[in-house]
């Protein structure tokens, strides 16, 4: 499929991250308070106004609070009536163009919110190279990826309290650690503070039983892109046997703009070859997976923004359908903005991983930021996600997933 | 602190788990839809309808959605004030008795809902005798409790879309399991479903930084009783490196009585023997633990009841304050309606453990029930928790928390 041309001349550019193709849904604040909006080349459209004025009708008004958990919640016909209309008031020629021109907003300058409200928060470890080398750094080549890896795509739960938009700053954790030459544990702010690539799917459409993977597909709304901040030394004291806990509940940032399912079913992936058969109720349904190019730029404080990391959500074992799919094999009921996380997404070479902790190799080897030593995250360092799915003629682009490392507080338990 | 006698007569007698010393919060149906209610005696008082006709002001009304989460985001001065006009409301005595009378329905034949809304669930692991049991089954005595057990309370995040009310029954869970005589994985019903012993705190205070024990302690609102329903062989093949995952998502019952913090304070206790001090972020702020006695019984279908164990609120070594303490260190931002659970409770001796897989020792030594053996829990089980603090001539109940095991539904993804 190629570029849709709409009215509004900046989704036409190319390099624009939203085309006509994509319509991707954030809440914003241009002034008058807290809005649904598409995003449109540089401008947004005040979906909730839009609804208002009679230019856009879901049968019954959904966008009357600034969350879009409402439609969402509504199902998949109506999404795709949704994007129908939507198209029809935006495309070149559109007869309505004198009435919804009054509705943009110039995105520069508005202020971007939560885009809907995470009911729970569950985080995968969806990525085999990441884990590949998470495994290797702890447990030696030989036992990397974990027993259960390959058959099951195993996860843990969030904290939805902790789930933060784009461009909220993030203040570096305290927590107990021990390190290898400490003889008790400390309190101290973590020292390897750290970030994850990640791409989020949000649950559009509850369930109260087992789904099959072809179901959880269905379910699944849209994406965003999520930073899963973990304190790696925290994390490493305190996950046994029970998982991550306060090394990854500071914040986990999405980026502020849900691209819908739908705007990336051109880009679908096959899954990857199955080193060992996966079992049937997490069998592959069909091209599950997408091809999405991702990029990390990390910026030192007063320094320039430079790439630290390439890859493409290709690399996932399991798509976001299996990793839903397996969470509800117990009968766990899932609800209208449940937000899956996929955990790391590193690729197969050295410049493709998706963590400093990978980057550096466990800290050993840090890498060169603006001819600066970095082994994790320095504080005033803004680390910066982008992806796209990317077609000859334009791209379907998810904004930036952004934040800047605030010092620690003081010691707060200092009498 | 002795009886306080209510015209209520039912709520003088002995043994009555809901004198008017308690005022437990629940929220019931007995045929007019869902209110907000104070278990007396064996009747609950209609507290909305109380409300509604200006018997109970609390300066704004906060009881005319079926849920107490209104109440517990007004705060503690707004709680205390709660109390004391409840129980001039309904102590021997009171002026306005005829005019609550007819705001009473009969406990017997309403129909008990989830008391409060979960925002999200965590589940702790702070009884140590617990820890110790399944830490020497899984890695001998040497090793039994974790190397940070005895430095922070550890715990994961839980599912609140799975948390039920007491009564609602538990369907036997799928999962993908591997036992050590499995060469590849299998999808099968969980054969080692069980319970887990557990207090529930209820948080009704916000946070957005670290709180210190004290603080922490003010943000209780109350507590229920707690079963973490858990398939032990699909936790053994899912929870390295992440920990529990759906092992523990079927359900979590929680008892209908949310029991105030007040009621429990002459009930108060002090801190266990510290084997090495804690950190002054954890450290022991006053007596914050409870004396409350639990016991559990198990009733076979078409058996009669049967008590397997005996244990105390006591046995925990990490009080609920010290619990949430420790969730906000990272910052971890907490929200009225957060639930935590405690961990299982087991006392020291073989009859006070507080699950199957510590009172059969792994299965090795099933337990007689009713003249059958059970290592695990059996379709058509009902696990009934009781639990109350006692005086001498009354007692702090919280009702019961139980459960029926329905059989698994046939394989979910049969072709």
């Amino acid at each position: 499929m190629g570029l849709r041309q709409s009215w509004v001349g900046s989704a036409n550019e190319p390099g624009c991250d939203f085309p006509l193709n994509n319509l991707a849904l954030g809440v914003f604040d241009a002034g008058h308070g807290r809005r649904c909006g598409v995003a449109i080349g540089d401008q947004i459209a005040d979906a909730t106004a839009l609804e208002a004025a009679g230019l856009l009708s879901l049968g019954t008004p959904l966008l009357t609070h600034p969350s879009w958990n409402a439609l969402m919640a509504a199902g998949p016909t109506i999404w795709a009536d949704f994007r129908v209309q939507m198209t029809d008031l935006l495309r070149a020629g559109a007869p309505a163009q004198a009435k919804v021109a009054p509705h943009l907003h110039a995105m520069q300058g508005a202020t971007l919110h939560l885009p809907f409200t995470v009911s729970e928060f569950t985080d995968f470890y969806a990525g085999r190279h990441h884990a590949t080398n998470v495994g290797t750094m702890f447990r030696g080549a030989d036992n990397a990826l974990p027993a259960n890896w390959l058959h099951i795509p195993i996860g843990y739960n969030g904290r939805a309290s902790s789930v933060v938009v784009s461009g909220t700053p993030v203040r570096r954790p305290w927590g107990q650690v021990k390190g290898p030459d400490d003889n008790v544990p400390r309190f101290t702010p973590s020292q390897r503070f750290d970030f994850e690539l990640e791409l989020g799917a949000i649950i559009a459409q509850p369930s109260n039983g087992p789904v099959s993977v072809a179901q959880a597909n269905d379910m699944i709304f849209g994406y965003v892109l999520l930073n899963d901040w973990s304190a790696r030394d925290i994390q490493a004291w305190e996950y046994q046997p029970l998982g991550p806990f306060q090394s990854k509940a500071t914040a986990t940032t999405i980026s502020p703009w849900i691209v819908m399912r739908a705007a990336l079913d051109p880009f679908c992936a096959a899954p990857p070859d199955r080193e060992t058969p996966l079992l049937p109720h997490l069998a592959d349904s069909g091209d599950d997976f997408h091809d999405i190019a991702l990029d990390v730029t990390l910026t030192p404080q007063n320094g320039t923004p430079e790439t630290i990391t390439r890859t493409n959500t290709r690399e996932l074992y399991y798509s976001p359908a299996q990793q839903l799919a397996h969470h509800t094999t117990s009968g766990c009921p899932m609800r209208v903005g449940d937000l899956l996380g996929s955990g790391t997404i590193s690729g197969p070479t050295p410049d493709s991983r998706g963590s400093m902790l990978e980057l550096s190799w466990g800290g050993q080897t840090p890498i060169n930021v603006g001819g600066t030593p970095r082994a994790f995250l320095e504080d005033g360092d803004t680390v910066t996600f982008h992806g796209a799915a990317v077609a000859p003629d334009h791209r379907i682009g998810f904004g930036t997933c952004d934040g800047t490392i605030l010092p620690a507080l003081p010691n707060p338990y200092a009498s």
